[in-house]
């Protein structure tokens, strides 16, 4: 069986939402083909150091274990991975075909689980420097600012996350947030809060990252007083928030107000055949557990449809159309 | 802080749903309470030898042994546990009140993840030898039957991991189904179907266990033919469905025709403050990493709904009541 004859269900998204879909549909039986992206294993959850809130690891378990573990189990149960993304989806003779970077794909059913990419800040020297003291991922490049200072910019759980990982190999970070109150998990915010190596600034926005070719500082501004400074830091980890990768369904269905795509209880979406499963869902709680509980409901779901593809169900609306 | 003082986020159900809810609802800060009732840690999970589909475990994890790591987790946490089961929970002055065994506790909002029964095969001699032959957990008692012939009852995934299981203690498994072919997970009806301890009878059903004081035996049926006939057996392993637990939700809220909780992505009923998670929730798709990912979003949705109790919502409609 190669790509070529299609698959059953066919997955695009190589994060845990993505691989636990396929481990599902794979163990129902469904020849399975799953499409890595451009991120074979793991997506965004691959460069965090330690998820505590997985059920069955008490100590933790680092992003970077989890997710090829979990593709250990997706390909022992029959999974093909494919190393290319979703380019576009159309339906075409009550099935679906996948335009990828390896050509069409045709398959019975489509699970989405792009997941999401980070945002970025938007301000002037960041595209500039990136990868020269911009960054996102601070297991990867938090070693090279030992001793040093570093800006962490935003307040919800992968700031706070990355600012307490940053603790292992910097001398100082700086979390810079534009909100009154730290937004994440309060078990991460109070362990940032009583922190000595990390000093939270509140009501604070990034206006510049300095630097010519590597960076130097960042200029931020205070937005109660109104007054800006400069601070000289090694490196900026921006952490501010999440955007769905669902593009390639802007054409397909209706979004919700934040680019998520609706889904009912069992990840169906408004049209036959294609289902949506993680970060990408609305209402997705963009926790690595929900997105594991969305696959495994997503591929049950795409199961049941290829073996009744007829049935109807009551159709999701986006949030905002009901009462 | 006791549970007389009452709780933010009240959990009731001590399976993975209720633990990983306990988790979440901890971490993020809330009071919370988790009655374990009869199910110390696990529910019928407990039972299973090995789960085989749970991410993060490629070699795959007994149930005994993720209950237990995912209370840890939830203590840690800063869960408190009161052992005693929900009997009935009222609505008052904008929150809930839960009547239990250790007296009544006040919440803030509810989880309810009280998970499934296992439904018995309802057959003469089942009831009078239960705890003598007639079983429900192979782990536990397949090693009494070492050697011997023993009956599993069912054709899902239960029936068949039980039986697979069972291979390990006895001499032969008689796999007793009703249906004309095995209903579960084609990873596990192959290997069923493979196994040369395992003798798999379709369209057979059990009209009789047989035994004074033991089990003897059972009186089974072909419903192909009509004929009957007796199987000489030490034990009898009934695994005939689930049924969700929900007696207590009956008359708060309209359920669906399966007994279960209709709710949104969410997790939330059409009661404010009141959420389902795991099993009793409509279309469920009954797996344990399914269960752990509803935990974790009901109780995030619940954290979410204690910050704003007024905000509204799309209305979860039970199964069939729309188009």
């Amino acid at each position: 069986m190669t790509s070529e004859d299609g698959f059953e269900v066919l997955i695009a998204g190589g994060g845990v939402a993505g691989l636990t879909a396929g481990l599902f549909a794979a163990r129902a039986g469904r020849r399975t083909g799953l499409l890595l992206g451009d991120d074979i294993g793991g997506g965004h959850l691959l460069s965090v150091g330690r998820i505590e809130d997985f059920p069955g690891f008490p100590e933790g378990v680092a992003g970077f274990d989890l997710c090829p573990m979990l593709q250990e189990q997706a390909q022992d149960a029959g999974v093909e991975f494919v190393t290319s993304g979703l380019n576009a989806l159309t339906p075409s003779d009550g099935a679906w075909t996948a335009t990828t970077g390896d050509g069409e794909i045709r398959a019975g059913a489509v699970v989405v689980a792009t997941g999401s990419a980070l945002r970025e800040l938007g301000v002037p020297g960041e595209a500039a420097l990136r990868g020269h003291g911009v960054s996102d991922c601070a297991t990867c490049d938090g070693p090279l600012h030992r001793g040093n200072t570093v800006a962490v910019v935003g307040g919800g759980d992968s700031a706070l996350l990355e600012a307490l990982e940053l603790t292992n190999h910097v001398g100082k970070v700086l979390l810079l947030h534009r909100g009154e109150s730290l937004g994440g998990q309060h078990t991460y915010a109070k362990r940032v809060l009583e922190h000595a190596s990390i000093e939270v600034r509140h009501s604070t926005v990034v206006e510049e990252i300095l630097g010519d070719t590597v960076v130097s500082g960042v200029r931020v501004k205070d937005t109660g007083t109104g007054e800006t400074a400069e601070e000289k830091v090694t490196g900026v980890f921006v952490y501010v928030g999440l955007r769905p990768r669902t593009d390639v369904l802007r054409d397909l269905l209706a979004l919700d107000d934040d680019g998520r795509v609706p889904t009912d209880v069992a990840m169906r979406t408004v049209l036959p055949g294609l289902f949506a499963a993680g970060d990408i869902r609305t209402e997705s709680a963009a926790q690595a557990v929900t997105a594991a509980g969305d696959g495994a409901t997503a591929a049950l779901a795409a199961h049941r449809y290829l073996a009744d593809p007829g049935r109807t169900w009551p159709v999701p609306q986006p949030r905002g159309a009901s009462a």
